[in-house]
C-alpha cells in the first residue's frame, strides 16, 4: 500500500469562461506538480444541488419522471434540483420536493454529500431523507419543467433498479441509500 | 401509482456552442409539451466514460489519489477517464487502468453504465470488473496528469468508505459494486 499523496497543482490565474447560467465555465491554468509545464483547464462553478429520498408512512418512494435534455430521453429519478442563491441544501431539499411533488415532510434526516464530478465541477450533491411524507398539495413544477410523480413500493423499487430504470449517476446513489435503509 | 408518462420536448433547432475540448457545448430550443413555450437548454456532448473496478488476487482494490480541478482538492478514486475517439470503452478501461496504475487483468466482466448527468450532459460512464489484476508495469500517466496508486483490502475500503474518503459520485457507484460483490 503506497501512502504517498500527489502534490497539489499550483494555480497561476484564472479567467472567466461563457455563462451558461445553470453553470458558469472559469478557465485555470495551473502548474504541474512535476513538469512544471503550465496547462489550462475548464472549470464549471455550480451551486450546490440536492436530492431528496422521499418515503411515505407506508414506506412507498416518491419519485418523477420528466424529459432530461442531456440524453434526450424520459428519465425516473428521486426529485431533487439546485439550491437557489440565499437558499441552504436543506431548504432547496423541502422546497424541491414540494415544488416537483406536491409531497411535505416533518421528518427530515441529512444522507450525507458527493461531488458530482470533482474534475470540472465545484458542487456538491446533497441527498435528505424526508420521512412520513405525505402529499400536501398539486405538484408545482417550474415553467420550464414538465413532471409526473409515481409512487412506488418496496418490491417494485427493487424491481426497478435491477431493471436498470435508474441510470442517472445521483439518482442511482440515492435509490442505493433507499435499498440500504430497507 | 400514477403511470402517465411525460410527454417528450420537441427540439426546434440546435446551434454550436464554445468547445471544451473535454466536452463541447451545445445550445438546443425546445417546446414545453404543454405550454408550448419555447425554451433555450445547454447541453455539454461529451465522450463516454469509463471506470475501473481492479480486485488484485487476493481480493485488494487497485485505487488513484489525484488533484482534481473542479474541487481543487487530492480525491480517492477508482481508475477511469475519458473513451478515445475510435475506442470502445472496453479498450479504454484496459488503457485507463494500464496507464494510470501500471495494472494489467485478463478476467473482465462489464457492470453495466450509468448517465453521469442526463439533464445537461449526453454521455454514459460504463464500470468494467478487472479480477486477477496484477501489475505488469509502472503507471504511465498522460502529461496532464499526476496519480499515485493505492492498494486497499477488503477492511480498509470499507471504512474509507464509511469515512467518506470517496467523493466522486462514480466512484462511488463503482465503491459501491466492490462492497456489493463483497
Amino acid at each position: 500500500m503506497t501512502k504517498n499523496v500527489p502534490a497539489h497543482w499550483k494555480k497561476i490565474r484564472s479567467e472567466a469562461g461563457p455563462d451558461f447560467v445553470i453553470m458558469k465555465a472559469r478557465h485555470d491554468y495551473l502548474e504541474h506538480p512535476r513538469s512544471h509545464q503550465v496547462m489550462k483547464r475548464v472549470v464549471f462553478e455550480s451551486t450546490d444541488w440536492v436530492n431528496v429520498v422521499a418515503l411515505t408512512e407506508d414506506e412507498q418512494l416518491v419519485l418523477v419522471r420528466q424529459f432530461r435534455f442531456g440524453v434526450e430521453k424520459v428519465t425516473l429519478e428521486v426529485p431533487g434540483g439546485m439550491v437557489d442563491p440565499g437558499e441552504d441544501h436543506f431548504e432547496a431539499a423541502r422546497r424541491e420536493l414540494l415544488e416537483e411533488t406536491g409531497f411535505a415532510s416533518e421528518d427530515w434526516h441529512y444522507l450525507g454529500y458527493v461531488e458530482p464530478n470533482p474534475a470540472i465541477l465545484d458542487n456538491h450533491c446533497h441527498t435528505w431523507l424526508a420521512r412520513k411524507a405525505f402529499r400536501q398539495q398539486e405538484p408545482n413544477p417550474e415553467a420550464g419543467e414538465d413532471i409526473t410523480v409515481e409512487v412506488l413500493g418496496k418490491d417494485a423499487v427493487k424491481q426497478a433498479y435491477r431493471d436498470g430504470a435508474f441510470r442517472h449517476s445521483l439518482a442511482v446513489i440515492a435509490v442505493l441509500h433507499v435499498l440500504e435503509l430497507w
